[in-house]
């Protein structure tokens, strides 16, 4: 038995998120899949990040165990003619048997991308936030400084999640401008489920002055999903890099 | 009568490309309906650069003339309102009688995206051409010289074309990496059918050892299409700007 590490990139649109559904595309169906015509075998393939419908990945990394005696380097070509053009494995590599991707991940970086410009994105449409109010960056700097460290992020948990522990610590989080592109980039030893979107649309409400920056600790205190702002869309988030 | 000037942003992968032809989604055809959904009156729209199929814009221009009394900048996003999400109206603006999006252009740009990277691109696979040999960009930039200013481009024109004069003026080429990206943008007076793409196929050609830089000059001369190289794809295109 050999584990083989995954990198993975891919475009969210077409797909239901990364989780094996019944009846509906997913990208870890999709990988299955292909995993499933060369060796015949059903085997569960593991994603680092749990990606939501629509969300994208640079560096997605996913692990799996198999007997199959496909060198490991192999992989990568191997699983690339049978998957769609959405989707490509970036490398194929053995790891060690005890690596998982998702429990063995230190940290992970998500980048947003929200495009300011006046009128609404032609062909980055599935690919940015598109916002069509005025926004002033440095409010949403300021507000930066009372989310990174640890702390509970119960407020920014979507709905109908299974997890205990809401301790997260994130590491880093910058804000970057490039023309009228808005681009934020954070990176955390954990994420809840829809934390990067609903902090982004907690962080855009302050740049728009509909909350201060200084609001964001009374936010996460409150424990409580509605005490946040609303959730940004998937298709301006990437999966950008999981750090092992 | 007032005659409007257009600015349009669009994906061309849905598209077969920017001229109106029977029972096929063409961009012209978008803008043409959009427009009588306004004015109940059938009005051609003319655009700058006839792009081909798959080819993208960042800035094509387009004009028509419309007895319609909506005021000049209100065209935008009245038309927004009924072009898909791929082609979105970035202006709109009355510019003086004589105005002919195409007869009046002075200098167009187009910008052609090569990924260079050893895998097919998943999120990008239709807005770069993925060149899988090493390509030398220093080869690539000497062969620039052969190219720019005015020479007959017989040998890079497309087939099928009505044009008698292949006289073109190539103002500025310049080659620029970003990563795994090799970015080549063309501009001149005026281009002849698949121009952009022959060059940019020949410069491939080049950049990969299978032609020399001074080969260019034999090129043009020889006149005959034979002469050149492969035609790039056009998913990596784009019309950048169109000066007037």
């Amino acid at each position: 038995m050999a584990t083989i590490k995954l990198t993975v990139e891919y475009e969210g649109t077409a797909y239901a998120g990364w989780q094996q559904q019944p009846n509906r595309p997913t990208v870890q169906g999709q990988l299955e899949t292909a995993q499933f015509q060369i060796s015949r075998q059903r085997i569960a393939i593991i994603g680092a990040g749990r990606t939501d419908a629509g969300v994208h990945a640079w560096e997605q990394v996913a692990s799996f165990r198999t007997p199959h005696p496909l060198s490991p380097q192999k992989w990568a070509p191997a699983l690339n003619r049978y998957l769609p053009r959405d989707i490509v494995i970036l490398q194929s590599e053995q790891v060690p048997d005890d690596f998982h991707a998702r429990y063995s991940a230190r940290k992970k970086i998500y980048e947003y991308r929200i495009s300011l410009h006046r009128n609404r994105p032609a062909l980055d449409r599935n690919r940015v936030w598109h916002v069509h109010y005025p926004i002033d960056p440095a409010r949403i700097r300021e507000a930066i400084p009372w989310l990174t460290g640890t702390h509970d992020f119960t407020s920014f948990e979507g709905p109908r999640s299974g997890t205990t522990n809401r301790m997260c610590t994130i590491s880093n989080l910058s804000v970057n401008e490039d023309g009228n592109l808005l681009i934020i980039r954070i990176e955390a030893d954990r994420f809840l489920k829809q934390m990067v979107r609903t902090i982004i649309g907690t962080l855009i409400e302050v740049g728009r002055q509909r909350r201060d920056p200084s609001d964001l600790p009374t936010i996460l205190e409150a424990k409580d999903r509605r005490a946040a702002g609303e959730t940004a869309p998937p298709h301006g988030l990437y999966l950008l890099r999981v750090l092992y």
